[in-house]
C-alpha cells in the first residue's frame, strides 16, 4: 500500500513537471521568421467576441460506441425526423407567410381606402392627418418591439442567416422572441409605407422556425417538445435551416425552386446533393400549401387580399417577341444596372455605418430615427404626386378611370373626374402594386418622363435610408421597384430606337438592377421568371444578370456581404487571399498552448477552463502512458464541462477503459442549439476532487484534423471551409538546416533535447474560439508591409 | 580534396544505408489489428487500372516562384482566357446542337417523308423495304464508326463525364475523334428510329469540346493553336468541362437554366459559387445563339427543320387549373412511375451486362448486335401501327386530318381517306414529334387505350434494347416518351376521376419517369418547365418528381450511376458508408512504401519510377540535412520525368537552392491533358549519371494534406472528396500501451529503438494511382466478416 502511494505521488509530480514543459509554446522555437512577434501582436488584437458553431462530427470513442449500438428502428426514426421536420418547416413558412401578406395587404388597404376616399371627398388634410399617423403608429410599433424585446430582429436577416451557415454562431438570432418580432414587426413596418421589403424578413422567419424546431421548441419559454429534441448537434440543425431560407424565399415570392436555388447560390457555405434534395422537398410543401390557401382566397373570403397579395406578377402569359437587334439596348440597360447597383451598395453602407453611430446612443434615438424616417416618407409619398399633372383618362381602359378601391393603375389622387394621377399610381400605394403597375404591358403611354424619374429617384433613395432603421425590413422589394422604375425609364428613353414594350424593360431593368446589388445569377434569374411567370423572357434576363454582376463586381461586393462586414460577423470566405499563399500555418498561431494529458487532474482542467475561452484543447499522452510524447486528439470544452459535472472521478491517474460509457448517455452530450450551453460556474469542487483524475480518452476526438505547419495558409483556409472545421491542430516539421555540407559526426545523433520536436502538437488553429477567417483578417494589415526581403526570408 | 572525395562516399554509404531502412513499411509494425494480412491482400487485388486526375494545385516552391512572378497582365490574361473559353465553349456548342437538329430533323423527316409518299400510293412493301434499309445503313455507319474508330463515343457519355469530373481519368474519352464520332454517330442513330436520345451525347460533346479547348486543341491531330494552350492544370480543365456539359443539355433542351443546375445536381463532384456564375454565362450563350439561330429558321430556310427542330413542346401557353382535389391521381402517378422507374434501371442493368459478353467476343459481334436492334426497331415501328384500328377524323380539328407531309398527330398510314392511325402517329414518327403529340391539350379523345399502352411497352422495352448498342445512345428522350405515354395512359385510365387533361398526364408521367430512372430534382424539374414552358405546373411536377425519386431509391440506384459502376470507374462518393467509421485509415494501406530523399540518387530515383507504377512520392530529409528524419512533403511522377529528363544532376548530394529555378519555365511542368504525359521510356541514362544526384526540394509539395493513422476511414473519405485530393499521406501516431500502472523508469527514456516512431511519414494512401474510394471498395467484400471481437480490438 505504502509502495503504491509512493508511486502515485511520483506519477503526480512528474505531470506537475510535465505541465511546466507542455504549456510553453513549442512552435515559437521554430521560428525563423523575424515578423512573427508583430503578427502575433496583430493577431491578438483581433480576435472576435462571437463563438463558432461545431460543424465537424465530432468523432471520439463514445460517439462511435452511441452510434454503434444504435438500432434500425433508430435510424430510420432519425431519418423519418429529418424529413418531418423540414415537412413542418414547409408548412408553418408557408402559413407565416401567408398570414403576412394577408395582414399586410389588409393593414395597409384599409388605410389606402380610407385616404382615398377622403381624398375624394377633397379633405385632403384630413386624409393626410390619418396617412401621417397610421404611419407613425405602426413604425412605432415595429421599432418599438425591434428595439425592446429583440434587437437582433432589426434589417433583413439575411446576413445573419449566411453568417449562421457559414458557422458564426451570432447570438440571440434563432431565439423565438426574435421570431415573433421578425414576424409582427415586419407586417407592420411594410403595412407603414415605409420603403421595405418582406423577402428578407421571410427568410430569417424560416431559417428561425428551422432551427426552433430543429432543437426541439424554445428553452427560455418552457414551449418545447421532448419528440422533437432529435437532433444533437450543430450539422443537423445546419441542414434544417438551409432549408428553412429556402422556405422564406419560397413563400415570399412564390418561387419554389429560386428559393432552393437562393439558399445554394447566396447562403450556404456547404451544400451536399442529399440537401438539395430535402430543400426541394420543404419549398414544394410551400408551393403546394400557397396554392391550396390562395385557391381559398380566390373565392374572396380573405378582406382586402383580392387575387394579388403574394406578388405575382402574371403580366406576359402572352408571347413576346424580341430579336437580335434588341440585344444592344438590353446590354445598355444592364451596363447602367450594374454602376447604379455598384453606387447603391456604396451609399447604403455609407447610410448604415452612420446609422450605427446614431444607434449606439442608445434605444431612445433608434426608435427617434425610425420615427423620423416614417414622417419624412408619409410627407414624401403624400406630397410628391401634386407635382405630377393630371392625365386625361384614356378612351377604352380595360380598367375603371380613375381607379375606384384599393388596386388599379389609375389612382385619382388630387386630379378632377375623368383624369388621373400617374405619379399617385406609382407612389401612392404599396410596393408590390407599384411593381405590378410597372411591370404591366400595353402601358406605355401611361405614365409620363417626369412621374417615373421622380419615382425612381425616391425609391433609390428612400430605399438606403429606410433599410437601417430598428426594425425588421427586407432589400428584395425595395430594390426590385427601383429597377423596375429605372428599367421602364430607359425604356421611355429609349422610346422609337426599341420595339421591345415599357413593361419589359421595367422586369429586366428590375433585374440589372437586382444583379447590380445582390450579385447573385441563377437564383435570380429563376425568381424573377417565376415572378413574371414567361420562360421566353429567359435569355433576355439571363443577358442582363450577366452584365450588370460582371460591371458591378468592379466596384465593391454583394450587399449582403458589405452588412455582415459591419456587423463584424467572421466570415470565412471560399477562396484565399493571394497574400495567405505567402503566408504559412505557423505563421498566424499565437500565444501559450493550452493541452491536456489523456489522463488529467480534475484541479488542471478547472483552472485551465476558468482562465481560458478556449472551445477546444489538443490531449496528448505523455510517458508513461506512452513511449514518447505523442498527440491523442481534440477535446471540446463543452465535453470537459459535462465530464466534469457528472463528477465521477478517479482517484489515481489510471485508465478507465470501457467503464466511462456506462455513466452517460448519448443525451450528456448533445449540443442542443446556440446558448444553450452549460457552464462551468453552475459547479463546484472540493479540494479534495480537484486533486483527482479525469480519463479524457474515451472522450477525445481521437482523429482530429491536422496540418503541419509549413503548410500554406491558403490550403489551410480551403481545409477549413470545405470540411466545416471549428478546431485545427497544426503540427511540427522539422525544417532543414541551410544547405552546405555538414560534418558526419551530426549523423544519427539523436539527444533528448530535440524531443520537443518529436511533441506532434505544437498549436492549435482557431482555439481562440474564433475562426481562421479572423486570425486572418488580423493579419490583413501586416501584409501590406510584406517587402521583398521577408519574402525572401522564408525561401532560407 | 581528398578529404571531400572521402566524405562524398560517407554521405553516398549513409543514403544506402539509410535506404534499406527506409524502404520497410513502418506502419505495420505499429498494426494490432489482426485483420490487417487479410485486408493487404484484398485491395492489393482489386487495384483499377484508370488512372485519377490532379485536383490539388501542387504547390511547391516552383510554383510559388512561378505565382509569385506573375504581372497583373498575366493575371488578368488568365481571368479572360477563362471566360473566352466559356464563350468559345458555349458557341460551338450551340452551333453543334443547332446542326445537330437540323440534320437530325432533315434525314428523318426525308425518310418520313418518302415512306409516308409510298403509303399513300398503298405500295406497302417498297415503303418498308425504303424505311428497313434507310435505318439499317445509317446504324450500320454509326456503329461501325464507333466500334472502329472512339469505342468511347458508344452510350450516352454522361457516366464518363461525370466520373470525369470526380476524378477519373478514363482514358480516351475527350479525344478528337471521340468527339467526331459522337456527334455523327449521334445523328445517325437518332436519324436511323433507334429509340436513342440526343441528349446525353450532346452532354458528352460539350465536356469533349471544353476539355480540347482547355488543353489547347487536339495534339494528335495537329489541331493546337497555342494561344489556347493556356491551361495548364486539371483544375482548370475541371471547370471547363462543367461548363461544356451544362451547355449540352442547354443547347439539347433549349434549357440553360436546366443546364447548369444538372451540372451541378447530377455531373459535378466539386462546385464553387465562381463555377455556378461562369456555367451560367456559358448557357446564356447557348440559349442567345440558340434563340437567334430558330429566328433565321423560322422563315422556313432550314428544310424539314421547320418551327420543332429542338424540342420545344410550348403547349401549355394558356392556363391551366388543379386543385386540392387533383393530388392523390398525383401522387399514384408518382408512386408507380417510381417503381417503372426502379424496374427500368433494374433491367437496363442486366441488359447492359448482357451486351458486355456479347461485345466481348469482337468489333463484329458489336457491330451485328446494333444491326439486329435495328431490323427488329424497324419491323416493330412499320408492323405495330397495323394492329389499330383506324380512327374517323373529328369533326373540326385545327390540323389537316389525315397529316400532310412529317408533323402532325394525324398519321394516315394505312387508313383510308378521312381516316387516320392514331399509334402510327406515335410510333411511326420521330421521338420528338412523339412527344410533342402526347403532351399536346385538347387531344383527350384522339388516343385508343390500346394503342397508347402498346406504345407505352415499345418504348419501355425497345429503349432498354437500345441503349446499350455500340453507338453514341442518350436515355433523356426514351425515358421522357416512355413516361409520356405511361402518364397518358394513366389519365386515360383515372378518366372521370380527375379533371385534369391527358397532354397534363403525359408531362407529369415524363416527370414520374425521369425521377424514377434518372433521380434528380431540381434540375428535372427546371428542364420541364423549361420544356412545356408553364410555371403553373410547378408545384405538381415538384410533387412528382419527389415522391417517384423517393419511391425508386428503395428499390436502386441512379441509372448513371449503374452504368459508372458497370464500367468499372472508380467513383468517390461523397457520403461514407456506415462500416468506414469502423475502420482506421491505418487498415487501407498497404504494402512497402517508396519514399525519396531530399536530395535523391538519380539511380535511384530511376529505378523505383521503373519498378513502380505510383504517381505520387513522400520526401523526406534524414540527417544530416535536419536533426531527426521528417517529412519534407510530396513529389509527382511527372514532375520526377520532367526533372531527370533536363538531366542537371548534382556530383554531390548538395542543396541547389533557388538556382534550380532558372533552369525551368513553368511550362515545364503544366499537365497539358491527359494522356499527353511525358514517359520516362523515352529517356537514356548513362551509368554516371545513375550516381549523380537531384536536388529534389524545390519540386516537392512542401504542404501535403496529412491524416494520422487513426483517423476513421469515413473522415478521410470527406477530406478525399472534398477537397479533391489525389494523394493523401498517413502519418504515424503511437498508442498508447495498456492500461494499468507502468514502472517509472521507464518514463522519459528514449533510446534511438523508438527512432521509427518519430519519423513522420509511414504510408501514403492513394499511391496505387488509384483514389480511395477503389481501395474502399476492396475492402468493402471483407467489411461482412467484421466480427464484435475485431470492433473490440479496436478499443483496447
Amino acid at each position: 500500500m505504502a509502495d503504491n502511494a509512493e508511486h502515485e505521488q511520483t506519477q503526480e509530480q512528474e505531470y506537475d513537471r510535465d505541465r511546466e514543459f507542455l504549456t510553453v509554446p513549442l512552435l515559437s522555437s521554430h521560428r525563423s521568421n523575424p515578423n512573427s512577434t508583430s503578427q502575433v501582436a496583430i493577431v491578438g488584437s483581433h480576435v472576435c467576441p462571437i463563438e463558432s458553431l461545431d460543424y465537424e462530427i465530432f468523432e471520439n470513442e463514445f460517439f462511435k460506441q452511441d452510434w454503434r449500438s444504435r438500432r434500425k428502428t433508430e435510424i430510420f426514426q432519425y431519418i423519418f425526423m429529418k424529413w418531418l421536420t423540414c415537412f413542418l418547416i414547409g408548412l408553418i413558412v408557408s402559413l407565416i407567410g401567408f398570414c403576412n401578406n394577408l395582414a399586410v395587404e389588409n393593414l395597409a388597404g384599409v388605410k389606402f381606402v380610407f385616404t382615398s376616399n377622403m381624398m375624394l371627398q377633397q379633405r385632403y388634410a384630413t386624409a393626410f392627418f390619418v396617412f401621417f399617423t397610421s404611419n407613425l403608429v405602426l413604425t412605432l410599433f415595429a421599432s418599438m418591439i425591434t428595439a425592446l424585446i429583440a434587437p437582433a430582429a432589426a434589417g433583413s436577416g439575411i446576413p445573419e442567416v449566411k453568417a449562421y451557415l457559414n458557422g458564426v454562431d451570432a447570438p440571440g438570432i434563432f431565439s423565438f422572441r426574435t421570431l415573433a418580432v421578425k414576424i409582427f414587426g415586419s407586417v407592420t413596418a411594410v403595412s407603414s409605407s415605409l420603403l421595405v421589403g418582406k423577402a428578407g424578413p421571410m427568410v430569417h422567419t424560416g431559417a428561425c422556425i428551422a432551427s426552433l424546431l430543429g432543437q426541439g421548441g424554445s428553452k427560455k419559454y418552457g414551449l418545447t417538445w421532448k419528440w422533437l429534441r432529435f437532433f444533437k448537434n450543430d450539422r443537423d440543425r445546419r441542414d434544417l435551416v438551409t432549408c428553412g431560407d429556402a422556405a422564406g424565399i419560397a413563400a415570399s415570392f412564390r418561387s419554389p425552386v429560386g428559393g432552393v436555388l437562393f439558399a445554394f447560390e447566396e447562403m450556404a457555405s456547404w451544400w451536399r446533393s442529399a440537401l438539395l434534395w430535402r430543400a426541394f422537398f420543404t419549398t414544394a410543401v410551400v408551393a403546394i400549401v400557397l396554392r391550396a390557401l390562395i385557391d381559398v382566397c380566390l373565392s374572396g373570403k380573405c378582406g382586402l387580399f383580392g387575387t394579388g397579395g403574394l406578388i405575382m406578377f402574371d403580366v406576359y402569359s402572352a408571347n413576346i417577341s424580341y430579336h437580335l437587334m434588341d440585344v444592344p439596348p438590353v446590354l445598355l440597360l444592364g451596363v447602367v444596372g450594374g454602376i447604379l447597383g455598384g453606387i447603391y451598395n456604396f451609399l447604403l453602407d455609407k447610410v448604415l455605418r452612420l446609422y450605427n453611430l446614431i444607434s449606439e446612443k442608445g434605444v431612445v434615438y433608434r426608435i427617434l430615427l425610425a420615427c423620423s424616417i416614417s414622417i419624412f416618407t408619409s410627407c414624401l409619398l403624400f406630397g410628391l404626386p401634386w407635382l405630377a399633372s393630371c392625365q386625361p383618362c384614356p378612351f377604352g381602359a380595360l380598367e375603371a378611370c380613375p381607379t375606384i378601391g384599393r388596386s388599379g393603375n389609375y389612382k385619382k389622387f388630387q386630379c378632377p373626374p375623368g383624369h388621373y394621377n400617374d405619379l399617385a399610381s406609382l407612389i401612392f400605394n404599396t410596393n408590390d402594386d407599384a411593381i405590378r403597375n410597372m411591370f404591366s404591358k400595353g402601358t406605355d403611354s401611361e405614365f409620363q418622363h417626369s412621374s417615373v424619374l421622380i419615382f425612381f429617384f425616391t425609391c433609390f433613395f428612400l430605399s438606403i435610408f429606410s433599410y437601417g432603421i430598428c426594425a425588421p425590413a427586407g432589400l428584395f422589394v425595395p430594390v426590385i421597384v427601383t429597377g423596375a422604375s429605372y428599367g421602364r425609364l430607359m425604356g421611355m428613353l429609349l422610346g422609337s430606337h426599341s420595339d421591345l414594350n415599357h413593361g419589359l424593360y421595367a422586369v429586366l431593368g428590375a433585374a440589372a438592377f437586382l444583379g447590380g446589388s445582390m450579385r447573385m445569377t441563377v437564383s435570380l434569374c429563376v425568381i424573377i421568371l417565376e415572378l413574371t411567370n414567361n420562360l421566353l423572357l429567359l435569355p433576355l434576363i439571363m443577358l442582363v444578370l450577366l452584365v450588370s454582376k460582371t460591371v458591378a463586381d468592379v466596384f465593391n461586393g454583394n450587399i449582403y456581404d458589405l452588412i455582415m462586414k459591419l456587423k463584424g460577423f467572421p466570415y470565412l470566405e471560399a477562396h484565399a487571399e493571394p497574400y495567405m499563399r505567402q503566408l504559412m500555418v505557423g505563421d498566424v498561431v499565437t500565444g501559450p498552448l493550452q493541452m491536456f494529458h489523456g489522463i488529467e487532474k480534475v484541479g488542471n482542467i478547472v483552472h485551465v477552463l476558468r482562465s481560458t475561452t478556449h472551445n477546444g484543447f489538443p490531449v496528448i499522452d505523455e510517458p508513461p502512458l506512452s513511449e514518447s510524447p505523442v498527440l491523442f486528439g481534440i477535446i471540446l470544452r463543452v465535453h470537459l464541462i459535462t465530464l466534469l459535472k457528472k463528477k465521477s472521478f478517479l482517484p489515481t491517474p489510471v485508465q478507465t477503459g470501457g467503464d466511462a460509457f456506462k455513466q452517460f448517455s448519448s443525451g450528456d452530450f448533445a449540443k442542443r442549439g446556440s446558448g444553450s450551453d452549460e457552464k462551468l460556474e453552475d459547479a463546484e469542487f472540493t479540494d479534495e476532487e480537484l486533486e483527482m483524475f479525469v480519463d479524457l480518452h474515451p472522450f477525445t476526438n481521437a482523429s482530429p484534423y491536422t496540418v503541419v505547419e509549413t503548410m500554406s495558409l491558403a490550403k489551410a483556409l480551403i481545409l477549413f471551409r470545405e470540411v466545416g472545421l471549428r478546431h485545427l491542430l497544426v503540427i511540427p516539421k522539422v525544417r532543414q538546416r541551410t544547405a552546405g555540407s555538414i560534418p558526419s559526426e551530426h549523423v544519427r545523433k539523436m539527444s533528448s533535447s530535440h524531443r520537443d520536436d518529436t511533441v506532434a502538437i505544437t498549436a492549435l488553429l482557431g482555439r481562440y474560439n474564433v475562426r481562421l477567417t479572423w486570425l486572418i483578417s488580423g493579419v490583413k494589415g501586416w501584409s501590406a508591409s510584406l517587402s521583398d526581403q521577408t519574402l525572401n526570408n522564408q525561401f532560407t
